[in-house]
């Protein structure tokens, strides 16, 4: 029934009280858990100028970010893709002679152009940053977290088969320099490594195949071969030690493990996959990186990492994990799931148990006074209506009960100025 | 200490964790308040087509709004200067068939180019609308709860001295009508109501002066020039009452006089105070427009009114009265004032009570979780320090106590895996 002339942009849109009511209880769980486990909550601003958010962002997305020139300054600005560049810079700031771990949460929303920018869309985001502590302990604290507060939002539930993949950007590097190509093939090899094409990648590697390039050289191309096997439960990380064709590649190998052995230590409420293969975010990633599935999501619910460097960018070095979580990918999740959490909200939103006070004000408006001050949910009619209009209006917002002053003795109308109260009386009970 | 090119934009800021868990704290409770009285939360998106954007703004609003054009259509977006429009839009499409109260409440930010567009300012804003209520009921239901969420956020207590102008903008309409001056003096007479300037008000009414005019429109002329003394305690209204120069005049002023008797029914926590020369949002309000100011904040925490021609430019004609809160605005009341309703939070945000659990991780992480499991905020320490520092950075973070696993026997050390904990553990218990 929209007027044509009416449409949102594409990506945007509104959320009606009962999917609003979904995603703030999300949030607000998810925000919650960070809180208790130590984090702080910022607030970092809708945009901010392009060239100091784009130190902050990976080529991705600094290609993603939605930018307007400034009206008084005729300088670029960009709505932030990603709050993770903000708090960076922000740690760097404010925090920046602090020699502790450094635990900062955030909710907020992100806007992103899509691949071809055909569109943009609008995202919640939850995350948390964690600055300070080194690997793997740091990751570990951050993964822990993570799958804590997807266990609380309901996402913990065995139906929804929480799962978490660790890949590590470290090891890609050290792959694609111990191959030595140049910087057009590197990025062939990354892309054939990311679709998992074998044919497109024999091809990028065709530069050291039959006896050209150094036997180091070779042996890499092996070893990049066979990274699609190496995926699956951690146990195949003992495989892939074995497999590494050099010193480099190993100690990456063996920092995962130390990660994984780790976040297994502290026996989070998920499964661990490990993906030698992940090559996504190789701009911004230094070490792990990874990403919680749930059954009912076709994107990954949280997406996070380890950027060692990313402090550095804004002036100060220093170790950094965090990840994010898509709020509405979790809600999408919980909604196809029929989730009990999500159940307690009623069709429009209302909370569960309102009351719905019909009569005249000088009667109802008491009634909503002694029921709210007894902490029910509760609101006043006001305007007339058939017994009919209100059984279904109570109906269609989710009011449990619905009290008729008209047809009770009203308690409190005592209190109530008849005179301020008796011109828009409903003439109906 | 910031680095030059890491400045923000003008009237862009970060909060740092206490400002940011203060303005949470905030914007949270007044929505539970807002909840409380049955309205419903929705979200809507950070920018829409400006053409449909601004069918919702009065002139003012419409200018601030900042713009920029859309990557994949090529038509201008804007970010919302005000939120309300959306909800406008909203009811007028999810809701048209609705026949009762629509009750919705938002919480967001909302971007405005300041005036001559030397800066922009991002403000985080709470509040509700409903719609489907006529006046004076739904007034009296819309600034009880606006008192009620100010006083819930710590902005009722006695020192604050919460006052509630009401101007009615349907009476300015009629005033300026029955001048019936060109549209230039039209305006130029209500900018110098607005500015409260006798001399330049004269200047305005110039042409209706010495025996100009007609004897109706001179009758006006004298209301506009009392009209600065028709502000103050509601009982001003019998004085405009009497000294109404037309009907259609006399009808808005008993039209505002029922509303405040409605109001002052409602025995709200705050002072009224009446101002027939409020001029601002004249585009835009059609009946009662009100703001309420607090000790210590120059801005009003609260705008809001009647726009019964509101939902009509959606497509959807229906009575609206709702009103925005500056949760900025109340912050910084709040701050200056020291209110014990902030003081809860230590230094750095984290929440009161919080443990730093300090020693190798194998120790110290199972004192965390039980910690944790019994509902209390903690947090390793994770990384070496020694005990000046760490004394500095719990003070720094507002940790309330400091537990040395090092130092007493580690209850819970069997449970955690001594491979996975061993490796970067801290030297200094």
């Amino acid at each position: 029934m929209d007027t044509p002339s009416l449409r949102l942009p594409a990506g945007m849109r509104d959320f009606a009280p009962r999917a609003a009511a979904a995603r703030r209880r999300i949030a607000e769980t998810l925000l919650g858990v960070f809180e208790g486990w130590g984090f702080s909550r910022v607030i970092t601003p809708a945009f901010e100028y392009e060239e100091v958010l784009a130190l902050g962002l990976g080529a991705d997305a600094r290609a993603a970010a939605l930018k307007f020139v400034e009206p008084s300054t005729g300088r670029v600005v960009a709505l932030r893709p990603d709050i993770t560049p903000q708090i960076a810079r922000l740690i760097a700031t404010r925090f920046r002679d602090e020699n502790g771990p450094v635990r900062l949460c955030y909710e907020g929303t992100v806007l992103r152009l899509e691949r071809g920018a055909r569109s943009q869309r609008e995202l919640i985001q939850a995350g948390v940053e964690l600055g300070g502590v080194p690997s793997p302990e740091g990751d570990a604290e951050v993964m822990a977290l993570g799958a804590a507060a997807l266990t609380a939002a309901g996402l913990g539930a065995e139906g929804f088969d929480l799962t978490i993949d660790l890949g590590h950007l470290g090891l890609m590097r050290e792959v694609l320099s111990a191959l030595d190509l140049p910087s057009e093939g590197s990025r062939a090899v990354r892309a054939a490594i990311g679709k998992r094409d074998p044919q497109r990648l024999d091809e990028a590697l065709a530069s050291l195949s039959s006896g050209r390039g150094s036997a180091g050289q070779r042996a890499v191309a092996r070893f990049v071969r066979s990274l699609p096997e190496l995926s699956g439960d951690p146990a195949v990380l003992v495989q892939a030690r074995r497999a590494a064709p050099n010193q480099a590649i190993e100690r990456a190998i063996i920092d995962l493990q130390g990660i994984v052995e780790t976040v297994q230590g502290r026996s989070l409420p998920a499964r661990l996959h490990v993906d030698l293969g992940e090559v996504r975010g190789f701009d911004y990633y230094t070490g792990v990186r990874f990403q919680a599935f749930v059954a009912g999501a076709a994107e990954p619910v949280l997406q996070g990492g380890r950027y060692d460097d990313l402090l550095g960018r804004y002036g100060r070095p220093s170790p950094a994990v965090g990840f994010a979580i898509d709020v509405e990918a979790a809600a999408g999740a919980l909604e196809a799931a029929h989730a009990p959490s999500l159940l307690h909200s009623q069709f429009n939103g209302t909370s569960m148990g309102a009351t719905l006070v019909v009569g005249p004000p000088s009667a109802a408006l008491p009634v909503v006074a002694e029921l709210r001050r007894a902490g029910k949910v509760a609101a006043p009619l006001l305007v007339p209506m058939s017994d009919a209009e209100i059984t279904a209006y109570a109906a269609r917002w989710g009011y449990r009960d619905v009290v008729n002053t008209a047809r009770r003795p009203a308690s409190g109308a005592s209190r109530a100025s008849s005179k301020s109260s008796s011109k828009s009386s409903s003439k109906k009970g």
